[in-house]
């Protein structure tokens, strides 16, 4: 690895970092809540730490596939530490434990938090919580659509074969252009949802606070009782449709953008996604149906709000679902393993990974009764690498490991069962909520620090899609 | 699928078990419990309708894969029918349902009982219920190690490289012979641990019924307080003893008692499971010092039983596991995914595939290290053929679909989340007692005749393999 080359790229990392603390800053002067200077402070301290990364460290050398791990799982770290400045500063979240728990939990879009009464926080101070979930999807956006192909990683290689999108060896050939164009998409969508909520009569702050988690698949929210706060229906749908949005992969709102309504609905992953979708709001309904609601309508809003929550991995709520039926439980437990689409903000395995292990699964039966046949499984209308599947279904053994490890720590800890896991899980999928004491309505305020650091490993992992972190556990990895 | 000489096979097995219909005649005189004359007409019943099949049937053709896919299949279910008849005929199990429920998990060594007073029951009718196991435990064997490798299913393609055994193509040419071989085997320890119990104070009776269900990974047992009933160190670690083994490779048994001992431990499973055994122990002995247990002793000993019970998913109890700490449920919840040594007569997924599932797993890891490397899956010095590989990712991703699938309707039926995973594990693993309201001092008869359903079709398939029952679902199977 060259370290030095990796140390001068999170340098710069850092003085974008820089520039990100600074934008709450007009907030707090507006609300004058006085957290300005924190801010100044924060930034300060990033600049600096930046600056001399970025000057001390010089090396022409290119950056190789190892480079670029680090690179990730560092910068992923480093901002979850200096963006957790602001929350120590000023106060709000006074452990530093809790405070990179937070941050994380921000940069990776998780939404699980450990505070208990969030209104209480400066106005500035929850501007920036809902930046970081804004910043670190359109990190992960750029991340999972052009940086993790070119190394390796991830579902998106199978979307090179499948469609022509903007991947890094297709349309444009630089991540910098990829990047610009998703983020157009990126900016658009915010804009767009935070305008329909201020129709909906949010605050100006409220709306783009929310249209920042909602995109990113983040769910943080300025109120204690998230989206719930408002008790209104239009409220509730426009948030649904744009989580179902950030759900899906981004190079499709591109591609309908540019007004190819035919390349989106040919996506397979996303059709699976839809179906997936309608499928589990109808089971979750008939569920719920007579033992939480006895209206179809508010059966309809609420059951399909949770559903979309949570399989996008947002983690909004607005009903505690833990009162629900254990059968709508163990289904939002199941959806948080499965996530949204690749390439979108959401987190969990992806669709088209599960989608694609259940066609292995199938190709193995078929195999059985026709031992001669030849039959490859296929995405869309085009067989799936031969190494992208062994991938696939190395990740799909990883997660489930890392699941069980990671829970039986968190049970050591002295969490019951159905908590352990659902903190893990929460946490591995990057969804927020959990079930029992960390559930819709509870927090991570109660979890010991050593639960604390397991979960915080979780999010990362999890966001990082398992491979990106756990290459820099192999002794080999350090090896010139 | 040639349906007239599948139907005489089966009627030729049906034969089969009218013979053991009539072996607790004799406990019935010696106890004089006057059932003598319902296994009797139960063989007269099971007689009538084998001896039907086998001559109206008639075929010359040779046994084609397919059809040995429906043999298996359709003589478990046959078993678990005609085997129900004792229990219906006597009354002792008065709902067909159940009788059903009992009999199968009886056949498929589950151990899972819906009975309440089990001690209430006429002795013949529980030599009955532990004759099952010791059948359904033969079968297996014979199954895992001679027949599903022919079909191209189970783990134990895998063995014919690593080690000569007297699997169908290598040391003995017919399924017979081996089978005659590793029934020697099987008899052998039967014997030897019945004798062993003995010796321990217990009946003739009590040791045969537990001997029977030990070896074969059953678990039933005619006391009501199972093998706490004895309360004797002496007892749990002769049973201890025998679970192990019975998680055990049948195959390196027979090695062993020839004195090749080199090639028992030789075996990279063996020693997994092994270490898998310590590691548990440990952990879980880590766990309950001083939440259940003082004396590090009774700790070692019954944290010891409980954990081989399950991992070997024989299903006995000395302890109330519901009642230890979250992490120690939790491992043990884990452990019945895996089970014990392929080729052995433990449920579960069994060790050589999750080995093997890490394996994968970590070459996936070193070849984003290493992209130009070539890295291959091996199990002990040899190589994993690809397809084989394949094969067992395909089981994995079943496995868990299918655990999710049924913990879905378990839980549509009522019971609580941690009841319903419990539930489907314990039947899909072959373990016998689950968690929550089927816990180990509980049992399965208050479940919804639906859910019974359910359990019966998860005891199936995770007898024969999966595969071997869910090929019968594909359209392409019954065609031409």
């Amino acid at each position: 690895m060259n370290a030095t080359l990796v140390l001068r790229i999170l340098g710069a990392l850092l003085l974008f970092l820089t520039a990100a603390l600074l934008l709450p800053i007009p907030f707090s002067l507006y609300f004058a809540d006085g957290a300005w200077w924190i801010f100044l402070l924060a930034a300060g301290v990033t600049g600096a730490a930046g600056a001399l990364l970025l000057h001390s460290c010089k090396s022409a050398k290119e950056l190789s596939v190892r480079d670029g791990f680090a690179v990730v799982t560092f910068g992923w770290l480093l901002y979850s530490l200096f963006g957790a400045l602001p929350f120590l500063f000023s106060g709000a979240i006074p452990s530093l434990l809790d405070a990179v728990f937070e941050t994380m939990s921000g940069f990776t879009t998780t939404g699980a938090t450990i505070l208990t009464n969030i209104e209480a926080l400066p106005a500035s101070i929850l501007f920036w919580r809902s930046l970081t979930q804004w910043l670190g999807g359109m990190g992960f956006i750029v991340l999972s659509l052009a940086i993790l192909p070119m190394l390796g990683v991830g579902g998106m290689q199978l979307f090179k074969a499948e469609m022509p999108g903007p991947t890094a060896d297709r349309l444009k050939p630089r991540i910098q252009d990829t990047a610009k164009l998703l983020w157009g998409v990126y900016v658009l969508l915010t804009a767009v949802q935070a305008v329909l909520l201020m129709l909906g009569g949010l605050t100006f702050f409220d709306s783009l606070c929310h249209a920042f988690t909602t995109l990113s698949s983040g769910g943080f929210s300025p109120r204690n009782a998230s989206i719930g706060a408002y008790a209104s229906a239009y409220v509730d749908w426009v948030v649904i449709f744009f989580m179902f949005l950030a759900g899906v992969n981004f190079t499709l709102h591109w591609h309908l953008l540019r007004g190819r309504g035919r390349d989106f609905f040919r996506s397979e992953e996303l059709r699976v996604y839809l179906g997936l979708i309608v499928g589990l709001i109808l089971v979750m309904m008939w569920f719920n149906q007579g033992a939480v609601y006895n209206s179809i309508l508010e059966n309809l809003r609420f059951s399909t709000f949770q559903v979309v929550s949570i399989l996008t991995t947002t983690g909004f709520g607005t009903a505690d679902y833990a009162l629900w039926p254990a059968a709508s439980q163990f289904l939002l437990f199941i959806a948080m393993f499965v996530g949204g689409c690749a390439g979108s903000t959401a987190g969990g395995m992806k669709v088209a990974r599960v989608l694609l292990l259940f066609k292995h699964a199938q190709v193995q039966l078929f195999r059985l009764i026709h031992p001669r046949a030849v039959r490859l499984v296929k995405l869309g209308d085009l067989p799936v690498d031969r190494e992208v599947m062994q991938a696939i279904l190395g990740f799909f053994a990883l997660f489930i490991g890392i699941f069980i490890f990671a829970t039986v720590l968190m049970a050591a800890t002295g969490l019951d069962m159905v908590s352990a896991a659902g903190s893990v899980i929460a946490t591995l999928g990057v969804v927020g909520p959990g079930f029992g004491s960390v559930g819709p309505v509870e927090n991570y305020g109660h979890i010991l620090p050593f639960g604390k650091g397991v979960l915080i490993l979780c999010m990362l992992l999890g966001r990082l899609e398992l491979f990106t972190v756990l290459v820099l556990f192999f002794p080999s990895f350090w090896k010139k």
